[in-house]
């Protein structure tokens, strides 16, 4: 399989970090390719306007998704835009790694979704959910959340953490067509002791072992 | 009132600058302050990381809860983040203007959030929700939706909106202490006729007649 992953933080010793890798070297091991687009080492730019086109359709107002229809009928992003929709045309699993900040995606990663899913690239013309552009396609979220599991459970002060992720795995994710797998979550690591940071580093390399030897298993 | 307008589109003749435009028109004129943050005009950078601060905790480990408790503490905040942290202070309404991309906010409001409701600042110490550092404060999303209503109902191919929006009314405005208020809302502004847009323009500025004149009213 092709695997890209999307890595979303600031800090190269973080645990976030540290599960990229570990993703990165269990895939290889299981034979899979890999690229990996670190945003923060990259420089991502995460907003949207028209600095995504070296085309214009309409130069005297912006309207996102017809420039975006434009650019893609013409070849019409930057190039660095364009080599991330490349990856993301060329892998088979998605993976986006994030910190949640605020219940949802840091803005770089959140920016990478609103330049990079771009209308007749990633959907349009009717093309969502069963009949995405990416049907046939996985994705999962692997994210680190600094409260505890409590906190994200029916008592706790966030509720659980499915409505939460709802607008990153139905209105993106599932809407562009993949398959949406389980995410896998490490609460506060930050807080535990070493081992037990191990421990979910060898949980993540067995869930994608899973995962990549039966991709059409059910999310 | 003391109103702070967080104003998300890279558009000035989007209908959400018509409707910042309504909203400061109609406030000024009910006798109001207000303050706005353009952010696209501004050029805000949304990406949060070191550029954040002018002082450093650890320079080895980036950790940015804990370089944001000791910029709160040493006035380490770069003074673009400053100006900022300074009108949410300021406020006693605060009003998020943004289209919904991706069943969220653009990236440049998300990362507007991500560093300016800073630890020591927004929140921390315990301090959130009933208990909050913007306890008696008011705020309101004021948002245009691509998609129409019945995609945004139960029946809808995204279900209802306030799933959708529990993120940003429950995990980032009601954690920090604002008293949300109903959103408002305007589905597919492009796809109406100049009439409609005005009489929700109208609808608009008595919406925030009503919570500014009562603004201890329930949300």
């Amino acid at each position: 399989m092709r695997v890209f992953i999307v890595h979303a933080h600031p800090e190269p010793t973080s645990f976030n970090a540290a599960m990229t890798r570990a993703a990165v070297d269990a895939l290889l091991d299981a034979g899979h390719e890999v690229a990996v687009s670190d945003l923060y080492a990259m420089g991502f730019d995460p907003v949207s306007d028209r600095r995504n086109f070296v085309t214009v359709r309409d130069p005297h107002r912006l309207k996102l998704q017809a420039e975006e229809e434009f650019a893609s009928a013409h070849d019409g992003y930057v190039p660095k835009l364009q080599a991330e929709m490349d990856k993301l045309a060329w892998c088979d699993l998605l993976i986006l790694q994030f910190p949640l900040w605020w219940l949802g995606m840091p803005a770089i990663l959140k920016g990478w979704i609103d330049r990079v899913f771009a209308v007749g690239r990633a959907y349009g013309g009717g093309r969502h959910f069963a009949r995405g552009v990416f049907a046939g396609k996985h994705a999962l979220c692997a994210l680190t959340i600094g409260g505890s599991a409590e906190a994200y459970s029916d008592a706790g002060m966030y509720g659980p953490l499915a409505p939460i992720l709802f607008p990153i795995h139905h209105g993106i994710l599932g809407f562009v067509g993949f398959t949406v797998h389980e995410p896998f979550v490490v609460h506060a690591p930050a807080r535990i002791e070493e081992a037990a940071r191990g421990t979910h580093l060898v949980r993540y390399r067995e869930y994608l072992r899973a995962i990549t030897a039966a991709p059409a298993a059910r999310p």
